[in-house]
């Protein structure tokens, strides 16, 4: 398995985790020793292990899991890290996201999450042109 | 000058770049060589080093620059990578983003940007408490 599909599964089990209540998955996913972060769509900064981990117990307090499916994800290489940009499909809505990866002790682990929203227009789009410039981007 | 400092200042450079409408500045910052991304808040993805700067030349097309100021900045290393999470003033609205920095031939150069919108409670907290959760994450 290259590392691009090894960050690729260990996308796919981030969401799996999320999207089935399975906690001890998630939480054997987040780097131990390097440090972690997470910013939930309108949110303040969750920075550390324990913030990060406690924001998805919390999600996962909720009575009924959220369906989360996943498209047009692409890793981008640097070495020991990283990077998936993902576009989520989660309750009724399209999210954009960044996933940051690195390999600590020689596995692959996540040190990094940022969804946010797409817009309407970008929403429709099954395969977004990455190389057409929006009217407004700000 | 540590990595640190280097990647934090490259950071504001980022942002000065933008709200002065400096477009040489902005395209030495953006590595060369590596992939680069962004994701600007409501847009898919611009995946490449000609979309991102294409992008950026689009915004720096409208008639008058936008004043950004930057607060809470830290910086998580990952050996040449480093991912800084910032607040974003911006326009009488606040932006959390996630910008990603590498190590490109002996020099710090960005990778990815993404920026989204913070909700109007964590607005109004100069320093958010990265260790409380937030009631509803999605």
């Amino acid at each position: 398995m290259t590392d691009q599909d090894a960050v690729l599964a260990l996308n796919q089990a981030f969401y799996r985790a999320f999207a089935t209540y399975d906690y001890p998955a998630m939480e054997a996913l987040w780097a131990r020793r390097l440090p972690v972060a997470c910013l939930h769509p309108g949110w303040p900064l969750l920075a550390g292990r324990e913030a990060v981990l406690r924001s998805w117990r919390e999600l996962m307090s909720q009575p009924e899991p959220t369906a989360v499916h996943v498209r047009n994800a692409v890793v981008q290489m640097y070495g020991d890290t990283a990077l998936v940009l993902c576009e989520e499909m989660i309750g009724g809505g399209v999210l954009a996201a960044s996933n940051l990866f690195v390999r600590e002790d020689g596995a692959w682990r996540m040190a990094h999450h940022q969804a946010g929203p797409l817009a309407p227009a970008a929403q429709r789009r099954p395969e977004p042109k990455a190389d057409t410039p929006p009217r407004r981007l700000h």
